[in-house]
């Protein structure tokens, strides 16, 4: 057993996930879920993926010693706040959000001394929400990144990283602030730029917005499946990662911008340039075993 | 048998799934494979997928009673005047472009009266190219568009159209600009942002670069697939479909503009507002067995 009891905090997509991969390494010994919706902890004693349901956040870390904090990140600092009293010394705090730069403030901010902050981004998900989505295999051979504050104990971040291991993920360490700015181009941006050009279509006049329905395999499809992804999430993500993703945005914008003259001109070799160096990106990734 | 000799002009992805598709159904008695390469010639041979290879364009339309131009968009005028002079009359003249505007201009210039001039489009392809990459499924439950000029032969296009469904395609039928503005927002805007997105992170640094190779699961992996197509013909789509394609990109930059700017602002209504109608599209998309 590597932890006794495990408390998670937000049994959405994720933390129902987390549940059911520590069940299924037998890694706790007592799972606790804490959800301030009466609807999803039943839905939780329904899919019986946590031996204790509570709406009673602050009290559901009392025995823990190990927290997941699976809420959007505009909740963290409140959640936080309220269960920073009752946590016990050596318990590890974490969570899997998608800006780092955030939680370490947090946790910095209100967690006693003796408990240990350790914030976690799991590079997992899908466009589905809510504790039904959840399965104990979506951290399979994904990477899971860590972001230790530099004073962070190494026992207890060697024992969370032990643990992700067994969940199947592939294990990163980095600075908070330059995960965000990596994640703010490889996930932040594609989100951004999916949930735009889905919604441009969604502007359309009615017969031919059914039209983009009926022949979205060309291409538009492609975008919709991530601009399917949680609204609170997002909303979240784009403000508190600010000013890597407008810095990141403000890139793509010139280049855009380039490309439209080159349409608007006719300049096919930039075109053409542009497609063809693009093409050796999709064979990196393929090459990295990411595709 | 629908046809006795077909010849097909281009043996890339979709011309080489064409002529499999023939074969299998034997809907062809006898197929030409034309292709100003050698190599293509020989690959063809080597796959056995036709029964005659030639370089020669203008002449192997010679015995045809269907013709498929299956050459980037730049390159089907010239092929279509180099043809014309040999078209038996009764001949079905047919392409699988995605700009039907252009394809309507060129049969209606250069093919003889008493050969019919049929432009059609199947939504289907991967990110593939070359003969190798064909298959005769390919079109299978996929929509095709055919948009024959209104003076059309109803017998060809019928005969056509019975060739597509036996290959398992839905047909669709409409004018060639409307198939143009709907492609613009389905296909060719997607792609423009899709290379971008890929384009911009092609220019970043070299350490950030690699790990967006790695971290590309988060969301940008999404992108590469498509920014991955055939740069030739993509460089052709955006010159031939440029003023609906820079419509449909206009909107899109102002949709754009407005989530800048309530992330920069801290809008989190504007986002979440956005963010949850876009949901309704994927589920749409779900509905109509597109997904």
């Amino acid at each position: 057993m590597s932890f006794n009891t495990v408390t998670i905090i937000g049994f959405g997509l994720i933390g129902s996930s987390i549940a059911r991969a520590l069940k299924k390494h037998g890694a706790a010994e007592h799972i606790v879920c804490a959800d301030m919706s009466d609807d999803v902890c039943a839905t939780v004693r329904r899919l019986g993926i946590a031996d204790v349901t509570t709406t009673d956040i602050a009290g559901s870390v009392k025995d823990a010693d190990l927290v997941f904090v699976c809420v959007p990140m505009g909740a963290i600092e409140p959640v936080v706040a309220s269960i920073a009293p009752n946590l016990k010394t050596g318990t590890i705090v974490s969570d899997v959000g998608s800006v780092k730069g955030l939680v370490e403030g947090v946790f910095k901010k209100h967690l006693p001394a003796g408990v240990h902050g350790i914030p976690g981004h799991p590079i997992a998900g899908t466009e589905h929400s809510g504790p039904e989505a959840g399965f104990a295999e979506l951290f399979v051979g994904r990477w899971y990144i860590m972001t230790p504050p530099k004073n962070a104990d190494r026992g207890a971040v060697d024992r969370l990283a032990a643990l992700w291991k067994q969940f199947g993920s592939n294990i990163e360490e980095m600075e908070a602030s330059h995960h965000d700015q990596t994640l703010a181009i490889t996930s932040h941006l594609p989100h951004l730029i999916a949930y735009t050009i889905v919604d441009t279509a969604t502007q359309l006049e009615n017969d031919l917005q059914s039209e983009v329905i009926k022949f979205s395999a060309s291409g538009f499809r492609d975008f919709t499946r991530i601009a399917a992804s949680d609204p609170v999430m997002w909303r979240d993500v784009f403000l508190n990662n600010r000013d890597a993703v407008l810095d990141i945005l403000a890139r793509f914008n010139e280049d855009l911008i380039q490309m439209q003259k080159a349409i608007r001109t006719g300049d096919g070799q930039m075109l053409q340039d542009v497609f063809t160096r693009t093409r050796a990106v999709r064979r990196a990734i393929i090459d990295a075993k990411q595709a």
